[in-house]
Parts: C-alpha cells; structure tokens; sequence
C-alpha cells in the first residue's frame, strides 16, 4: 500500500484526477487505484469501478478516476452497487473507507470488477482543459497551484510549433521564453519552466510565484510566439 | 504498521481521544494503539498502557486512551516504569519516539503489560461530552473540526426521540432539518447531517461551514424537536 | 521503507540537514537515506551519493546530506551521473522522483555507490552554526521552529559550563533558567528546556513560543551565566 497524497485540496477534483493520471506510470502493473476527492458523497453520484488494460481505479463517479482511466484506451466503468462488499456505515459522508476501501481491498485480492459491481456507460467525463488558439497566440490557463506555490498551466510542449521560443503572460505580467530550471533567475524572480508533470509551470525562484502573482486555478495564461512579437 | 493521522491539533487531547475510539473497529484483533497528544509531557503525569480485551493501547495518562480503551468494557491500566524498555533520551519533551514507541514495538512482539509496567487504578478518565436537556431542547457543543471545516457535534441520533426531525441551531443560526449529505443543499449552504463518526455535523456544500459561522471546538448547538416548533 | 517527514519548509536546507541528521540513530544499519530540499534543482548543483561507515545518503550537493554524513567520521561522496539508473524525466524540476528515488532504490538493492556514480572531493560543507563566546555570555541563534511553535536554539548543555544555571533571553525577553518540561510554567508562559534533538528550545506551555515572541529562523539567542548576573 502507498499513500499517494493527502494535498488535493477539499472539493479540486480536476487537481485529484490529474495528479492520479500523473501518478500512473509509477506504479506497477495490476495496481489498484484508490481515489476520493467527493463533494457529492451520498447524493445520486454513483460509486464506480474503471478497468482499464492492467489497472484498477475505484472512486466516485464525478470524473475524478477518468484521466487516468484513458491514458490507455476506453476503460470499462462498473457501477459499485453489492452492499455485500461494503462496511457497515454510520453516516452517508465517508465512502471512502465505507465503500471505496474494503471494494478496493476486495479487487486487490482477486475479487472481479463484475462481481462487485454492474456495468455502466455513462461514466463521467472529465478531460483537462487544452489551449486554444487566439488571434495573437494561445489562451490557457492555471490547472493547480502545488505546495510551494508554483502555478502549473496546462500548457505542454506539444501545444506549442516552438516551445522554448515562446513567451508566456499570466496576470498582466510578462514572463519571457521559458527557462531550464528555477535557479536559472534571481532570487524571487518569476518565470516559466517545464514542471515534473511535464506542463509548463510558473514558478518564484526560492519563493511562491502564486502568492508573488496572486494566481489561482482558472486563472489565465497567454502564450505567442517569440518570433511575432508584437512588441517590436 | 499505520499511520492513523498527524492532524490532530496541538494540545488537543479530547480530540484525539475521539479519533482514537472512532478508529478502533477498522483495525484488527491484537491491534497495539500508540497515541500521543501530550502537553504534559515530562512533568508527573505518567506513561501508561491500557489493556482492554485485545487491545492494548499505549500513550500518555491525560485521558487520551480512554475513551478507547473503554469500549470493550473495564481496562486494565498499568504504569510504564520500566526504563529498561525506553531508548535513550536527550530530554524529557519527547516520550513519543523515547519511551512509548519502543514500548508500543515490545508489547507487539509479544511482551505483556505487567513485563513494563505495574499496575494502577486511577487512570485519567476523560469523558466525550453528551449533550442535556434544557427547557427549550437540548443543549450540545462542538467537538472538534476537521480538515473540511465541518464541525462535528456531540449529538447522536440516539440523543433525539425523533433525530430526522430536529432543527439545529449553531451560531445564532437556524440551520433546520438534518439533511443526508453535502449536496443536498445548495453550494455553499449550511446543513446539519450524519458524519462519519456517526455524530450529526454542521457542514457546507462545497465549503468550510466553520468558517461560514465561525464556529470553534467548545461551541455551543442547539436542537430543538421539530414539532414543538415554537415559531408557530 | 519510512517516510521520515514532509515537514521541511520550502527552501529550507538547513532544517532537513537538521533533521535528517537526528533521525539516524533510529534507523537500522544499511539503511539507505534519501532527502530531498532542493531550490538549485535543474542548475549545476550536482546529483550525490555519500557512503559514511554503513550508511549510504541520496540527495542534492547543497550541503543537505552534509550534517548527517559526517556524524561516523569522513564520508565518500560521488556524483550521480549515469543516466541508466534514472528514470525518464519530462522536466528538470522533479530529480527526487527522476533521479535520486531509483538510485537510493538500486543501492537498497546491493548496487554499489561506484557503479552508479564517480568520486568527488569537494562535496558541498553545510555545518551548523555552533554559539560563539561574548563579552557577556554566549550568543546563539533559533535553528528551526517546529510544528508546535517551538523555537530550536543552537544551544545544548555541552555549549556551557553550568546549563542548568543559564539565563537565556529570546526577542528582548529575558526567559531565566532552563526548566525540565513544557508544564514546568503556567500555560502561555514562555520557557527555555532540552527538546528532543538535545538542543535547549523556547517553548510556550500549551501555545506557540513563536507566535507568541515572533521568533523566526536565524534569531539571535542570548545566554549567560546566571552567577554573573548583570542585573544585581
């Protein structure tokens, strides 16, 4: 068993799933996936299974569990609806370890997806947002701010012709082409860097560029190319 | 070995009691409970282990242990005055890492109580609080609150003739009816409901009902039957 | 494998030398540390592996694995620079992930620090600051502040001829002579006593000395002689 992270802040269930779809290839085949990031814990939201290639995810049916579950083609979902499997639970608010868990424990120990749960068809989708191209470059945005207040866009080198020529605007503040690594600038100074999920991020060296810029999830980012500046 | 959690607050004992209690069905048989919230560490209040039925529990004599060690009936307390089975100390502030892990680590391996400690009969005894009876209803108070900013109450459905018509108040605030989870109300919106521990909690759809009504451990909840509604 | 902390604040080298040194008395022989604190990432800081008596250290060259490697007399650092032990890096930010975890995992494995890396003998020295003798006493500074709010000092017992008889003096605020345990002064009140790493600390009973002196890493700590008191 390893604990992936209890940072998902309460209710970011974008930030669960892409942090679980990142998480992926670290792990070895036959893994389980246990995840719950679940404001509508209780309500009509259904508690689901993904089976997808050599993995299991087992979560709440808001979209959470989609990201990773098609990283590796169209998984088959299965609605967790045999009580048998579950713990007894004293209130409707903690599937995670009343549902989610012992399921999860049963699918370790060889148990079937089919056998604790129902096909289903209409699982929730939820894709990462993808740049768009404007007039004068591309349009992102933040996807998440991590712990040490770097802002991770969702911008990846293949959405862009010329990635490292590229100058990046968040915030009203110009940030220039990106860079290799934080200490590549002063101390406290901003700038953009391709981050360890492979997104471009904003990052403060030695600092937090969320609280340098005041960025949040959503906020958002514009990228052109280096060659058209408009500035000159 | 589990690591239950690190996020009891500083000094919060009665917190970590409920915790503790609340844990123990999901763990096995033979199960040793290391617990430590400790502010008097160092000073008179003794090292002790509890064993009750088969459990046994190890930590500080504040009360923490012992709304736990009470669950399966009368535990047997013993004082841990063994220094043979302690590590070396570089001061007296750390008991946690010099004194009851290494105890905790021996009684796993098979060494009983009576081997470290000598019994005693006066442990701390430390009581969750139950709410009253007053003249308009009853009378309970915040437990604690957790990550999310819910605030879990003292009140069972077993408190209430009649828990799903009960109307809450907390903060000044009328919060109605016990609902059955978050998203039965608007985003944002308090609601009382069943949490986890089996406690009903005063909670926010999507957000922190703590910080909503500034509410803190200690704070007093009304509940009033629903039928003597004495706005009519 | 334990996870020793997530603790460390960002950018605070110092503080994990701190820790990390501490712990190793309570890990077995052979074992295999790995810690990362890492602002220099990316730059020509350079990837390490040291090997003290049986003990081998992953992590950056900034002086992070320095205090801890040094504790069984001289270490043997060598440069992590054969790619075929890394894994597949999408970024230059993440060599905890990348680099340093499948390389403290192949030396867990019996692979030797010589095959996965080449000596250096210059590796980079982080030592901790020691007091240094006053006209009037003996001036220290605040090291690190845990998660209680306590303020560690650089002080231990060794540092003076009578600890026990040591008036120290925090923020302008004359603290008096070491007490044994937080609960030794009324709740609030702000005391001197031996922590768990050794080093004398200021602690508040049942609060935070920090908040309450706004202490911060790196404050000055004043000590002197309680015989040559300077108020009499």
């Amino acid at each position: 068993m390893v604990d992936l992270t209890h940072g998902v802040p309460p209710q970011a269930v974008r930030v669960g799933a892409l942090l679980l779809r990142e998480a992926l290839p670290y792990f070895p085949p036959d893994t389980v996936f246990l995840a719950v990031v679940d404001p509508g814990v209780g309500s009509e939201r259904r508690p689901v299974c993904a089976r997808s290639a050599d993995r299991l995810f087992v979560g709440p049916d808001n979209g959470l569990l989609w990201p990773g579950a098609t990283t590796a083609g169209e998984p088959a979902f299965f609605h967790l609806d045999r009580p048998e499997f579950w713990l007894p639970a004293p209130g409707a608010t903690f599937q995670g370890r009343d549902l989610f868990a012992p399921v999860a424990a049963a699918l370790a120990s060889g148990v079937q997806p089919e056998q604790c749960g129902t096909p289903v068809y209409d699982p929730v989708r939820l894709t990462i947002p993808e740049p768009r191209r404007t007039e004068r470059g591309w349009a992102g945005e933040v996807l998440l701010i991590d712990r040490y207040g770097n802002a991770v866009t969702n911008f990846r080198p293949e959405h862009l012709p010329r990635p490292w020529e590229t100058r990046f605007t968040a915030a009203g503040k110009e940030l220039g082409r990106p860079v290799t690594h934080y200490a590549a600038v002063a101390p406290g100074e901003v700038a953009v860097l391709r981050g360890s999920m492979g997104y471009f991020e904003v990052a403060a060296n030695g600092g937090s560029a969320a609280k340098a810029l005041t960025l949040r999830p959503g906020d958002p980012i514009h990228a052109c190319d280096g060659a058209d500046d408009s500035q000159n």
